[in-house]
């Protein structure tokens, strides 16, 4: 991956704060919002979620997920130029998790910790695919995203 | 459902312009970014892909889909109240398609029209879920969200 399209990468892991989350769901697929978090050099990502929430009942079944990340539509006049990336990985339950940074990215999203049907899962990447504009679609691999 | 949350529901569909696409990809989940298009009465979504791209070519092979919509980041304390709905369906490829009314939503994409490549699908919904807001989450049957 070349400088540039590392650049144009970070800027959109690092600007946004909510993703799509895809999952598999009785053999079809569901997508659901949720806020993630990076680790700095993109070799863990992190969702906070619900056990009651479909998409953790989809990744205790099966932790293959998708995780996509779109710049916010700024009402530019040709959506589709918007950049997006979607990392494709595994999806583990954690024991605890990155709270306090979840915190300090989230400060609102304090309630959740008190209830005990919320955890961290953390998504190792298996490879990602970054939409940088029209035609320019790069495949990365777990390797090269980690920065 | 009731009169506010069909009224949320319109103001979410008709407000936003593009979605995030799952499909099964290989039996793991992929989600991809795209524009989309709703019916009047929300009987079918429209979107227009190139075979070139992934979300097609998986729904060649499964036309299961989820087509998610999102209140766009506007930088909210929580970003975790934003709203989304999810609709799951079933794809099919159009022999022709709504190109007049895909054109006076989004001008910038006659392009598309001059390549071979691209095609419209109907994604007709069988039922959606939508979040309203923490804790507000309401099924929705594909009559129901025929309004």
């Amino acid at each position: 991956m070349d400088s540039e399209t590392a650049g144009l990468l970070k800027k959109l892991i690092d600007g946004e704060r909510v993703a799509h989350l895809g999952t598999v769901r009785g053999g079809a697929p569901m997508v659901s919002m949720t806020l993630y978090m990076a680790e700095r050099d993109y070799s863990a990502f992190y969702v906070h979620v619900s056990r009651l929430a479909w998409h953790t009942q989809d990744m205790m079944q099966d932790g293959r997920v998708a995780l996509s990340i779109s710049e916010s539509d700024d009402r530019r006049a040709d959506p589709f130029t918007l950049m997006r990336v979607t990392i494709r990985g595994e999806a583990t339950q954690m024991i605890s998790g990155p709270k306090d940074a979840w915190l300090t990215r989230f400060p609102e999203q304090a309630i959740n910790f008190t209830l005990a049907d919320f955890s961290f899962w953390q998504i190792t990447p298996r490879d990602a695919r970054l939409v940088a504009g029209f035609g320019r679609i790069h495949n990365i691999s777990a390797a090269e995203l980690k920065q």
